[in-house]
């Protein structure tokens, strides 16, 4: 925010303040376009390309608004949504990390605090702290949002390999204990929807040889 | 819902209604998956390909998380991402209709009410209805909500063509009259956005011969 002190060089200032406040809003909207090219492992219906972070978020966005009454707790939906919209931001800088790539992921909290610096500064100082904290709370897993949002971010792709004969799984030979590992929290945000997706998306896909037994 | 009579019959019905109720919703949730390969006419950033619903949809959602404090009236955020998440899944059945081909635009309401009878009706009942009312709430533009989603669903598209040299303009040679009368209710949800955006997308790219004059 700019000083003033006469009244007509304050008004002066509140104009340039909010048309500065408006070009960071849009320099960053602008800047997430971007998100459309961070590519993920999973292949969409059809098997003919894989899904992009922008995709994913909106995705499960809409299974939330359709899902939520499977939380195991009351949860606010708009804050849920807005983690899931936001919470992949920080692979345009960052890069996406895959769930099984033990190597990556050892760097990957560290690469993402930085490219959560870098993005989110881009906008008016309260709503970049807005974005970080909302980040921070999807990483942290503590609030009932969070944790059914990571619930949406693990089923979500269970229901897409399996809709596609588990064509990722059997790409990157996966076996039955890292999906389980990986999903060890997933019912901390909804029991039943983690029953579900273990009935329906994993056990056939075991039984067919799509997923690796241990 | 299945009817039933004994204690036992109706515990045993109550669970298939449950069963039957998640699997309806998962089914939807699969078929949406669609809505990535619904292509539009809008270059992302680096303009190498174009956009798509699904991609689009999560934009605007996202750019109304930040951009809400400048609607014309106070907007529930929630309802206002909502319409924006879902507005297009019509096109999944009904495609893409292009903002200025006026022959195809003649059918479009009636190729996406049978879209939205097929679509919705794949959900639990209460579901359907809730996801047809926001559609409809959407296309009515009467609320504040859907005047902001509207303002979004225009000035996200006049970004990135802005951002791209206007390369999808100079394609379809299109004129300024055409950008004004799909724009005529823009300032319905947002008079300050829609001002940004003649200023910054529309009237440098117009001085450039992007646009073409009237």
């Amino acid at each position: 925010m700019k000083p003033c002190s006469t009244e007509k060089e304050c008004e002066v200032t509140m104009e340039q303040n909010a048309q500065e406040r408006l070009e960071k809003q849009f320099a960053f909207c602008r800047e997430i376009d971007r998100e459309k090219f961070i590519g993920r492992q999973t292949y969409l219906t059809g098997g003919e390309r894989k899904e992009n972070d922008a995709e994913h978020a909106w995705h499960m966005a809409v299974m939330t608004l359709l899902l939520s009454e499977y939380a195991n707790e009351k949860i606010d939906v708009l804050r849920t949504i807005s983690l899931l919209l936001i919470h992949d931001l920080v692979e345009i800088y960052a890069g996406d990390t895959y769930a099984y790539d033990e190597e990556e992921k050892q760097s990957q909290r560290e690469r993402e605090e930085q490219a959560a610096d870098k993005l989110f500064g881009m906008l008016p100082e309260d709503q970049g702290k807005y974005m970080r904290d909302l980040w921070e709370e999807f990483e942290a897993r503590e609030t009932e949002e969070a944790k059914f949002a990571r619930t949406m971010d693990h089923i979500q792709p269970l229901m897409l390999n399996a809709a596609t004969d588990g064509k990722s799984w059997v790409e990157h030979g996966v076996h039955l204990h890292q999906i389980m590992k990986r999903n060890e929290q997933t019912a901390e945000g909804s029991a039943s929807l983690w029953e579900y997706a273990k009935e329906n998306f994993i056990q056939p896909n075991l039984e067919k040889g799509r997923i690796l037994p241990d």
